[in-house]
């Protein structure tokens, strides 16, 4: 269904798949078009004063607002953080835009404000600018926070959507699902035996660890809404190029495949929030792989597949028992509200 | 009532008077102690590459969403623009974070979108990121924006709330309460025999004129929520000093005042959104004002009034009777969902 055709938004719009897309391509880049906004990256890169500013936003509307593993505070800390981290930029400076919903009680307010405070000190990153607006009761959800963020780009450094090249190594920093399970679980009333939190985590500084190994990183995301396979599918389309994953390579916990397979879900469309997806040349994937792995955040870092000459713009994964499945961006809506 | 006795948020912690410097103070600023954010601006500014960069966000959750004059896509470019120019700077960048509620018109979001993109064009700033998400039906209102926005600080331009003096002249660019009586008329379903529009505008290039007069302009604020009074309040707060203005001088409209009249509402209180105030030393007062009058935007501008040695941290007005009166911050809501 084209946007012109549907009449009226639905949670799909929102999901990270072939309906956002769509939006974005058909109402937002005609009525704002520019080449900043075209490059389609998790932010903009923007030269000020002789250098690249990173620049990018990010609203959370997270439903429930506290989940096992935090909440949507420091969320909101850790998802503009890497969006910028992204481009390879050190993040600086968050804004916050809190709407509140009136009946909201404060002492929510306390914990969510407080988690995001630890969150900027763990991240290093300075809030330092902020708005509040309270809307009436049944028209919120008790809080919804946008950030944006600011950062710089080391010089070298030229990490875009539209970079890979066949021949480069596809790394996942580590095991996939775990935050969109985690969210599932509570909002589902579901009961595990084993304690899966939120994987929420600040990756700017395992970024920094990578490109201490090579400058030559060329494509980055972090796969959130829409998972692993929407964030591979847009690299994909955006660079013109095949890419050919194995899915025994594919980190996953035991936990969370369980969940999936019980909650019909796949896991490669399940959104992550500490984890990332990058692109480099196979000549320095083992010392990035090594890299990666020394970090806190890198310890499961696997290489999943590799840039392919064939099928260009599409997504083929090998599967366990061996055969061949196309990934494709999810049409409708799996997970509404995970982020 | 302080924070802690307030056991949920109320409309009145957004509406820009006591309860919601009250949050920011008691809650938001403990979180996120730093120098930037402590200055209390309407946005940041920060030392990036050796230039100043001003940082500013807002999110808009207007009531209704299409009013007089425009809706609230163009209300979200003007409100950044004017935050960044409110520092002097020249706004630069924009980011858009839309949160969509299910069920909304595709023909309502085409028409917001393409405001916004005019807005932006007219502006002269770009909108180089964005993110939308999407909330289930009943848990939002239609649509809420955030925008952040980057503009360059001018050198030699110290504006801040904090720089008021003795001796400055109080000049407002234009009458006041426009903004706050268009939407009233619609939402209270008034019908008025003028055409009352919204004033809603981008103030930038109306501060760059009057930056060309000197650079030594001591504040400027855009008396958005609150009104006039609130932000006169904010800035002799501030800057520690009293402020005496006078009633007759405020420019004000005879629908407005017959509108606030039939409703109950003071004038001073009610948001605008396209005029600003500024305190200059009395030397240059003259010559800022006539740069005023001389644009499109400042049409109408006055000297309502003067920084005092007397009541430091209050603003006194003397009202069309002759009589003396203390005008404070409101201490509850007057109007929800202004902006």
């Amino acid at each position: 269904m084209t946007v012109e055709r549907a009449e009226t938004i639905q949670l799909a719009h929102g999901s990270g798949g072939r309906r956002m897309s769509e939006l974005v391509e058909k109402l937002f880049l005609p009525a704002f078009r520019n080449p900043h906004l075209e490059q389609l990256n998790d932010g903009a890169i923007l030269p000020v004063a002789g250098t690249r500013l990173a620049f990018t936003t990010d609203s959370f509307v997270v439903r429930p607002l506290f989940f096992p593993g935090g909440n949507i505070g420091h969320l909101a800390v850790h998802g503009t953080v890497n969006d910028l981290a992204m481009s390879g930029a050190r993040p600086l400076y968050l804004s916050s835009g809190y709407i509140l919903e009136e009946g909201l009680p404060m002492s929510d307010l306390q914990r969510i404000v407080d988690s995001m405070g630890q969150a900027c000190r763990d991240a290093g990153v300075l809030l330092v600018t902020g708005d509040t607006k309270v809307v009436d009761r049944g028209h919120g959800d008790g809080v919804y926070i946008n950030t944006a963020g600011i950062g710089i780009v080391p010089d070298g450094v030229d990490i875009r959507a539209d970079r890979a090249r066949p021949g480069d190594a596809v790394i996942v920093s580590g095991a996939i699902g775990v935050h969109g399970v985690a969210i599932l679980s509570v909002r589902e009333g579901l009961d595990f035996d084993a304690n899966l939190e939120s994987d929420s985590a600040p990756l700017h500084g395992l970024v920094a660890d990578m490109l201490s190994v090579t400058r030559d990183i060329h494509c980055l995301r972090d796969p959130t809404r829409g998972g692993l396979a929407s964030t591979l599918h847009e690299i994909a389309q955006a660079s013109g190029v095949g890419i050919a994953i194995e899915e025994t390579r594919i980190p996953l916990w035991p936990q969370v495949a369980a969940t999936c397979e019980m909650l019909g879900l796949d896991p490669l469309y399940v959104a992550n929030e500490g984890k990332l997806v990058a692109f480099v040349p196979a000549a320095v994937a083992e010392p990035v792989l090594a890299a990666m792995r020394a970090h806190p955040y890198g310890g499961e870092a696997a290489v999943i597949g590799r840039v392919v000459e064939d099928h260009a713009g599409m997504v083929v994964m090998r599967t366990v028992v061996g055969g061949r499945r196309v990934v494709d961006l999810p049409a409708g809506e799996l997970l509404p509200r995970i982020c």
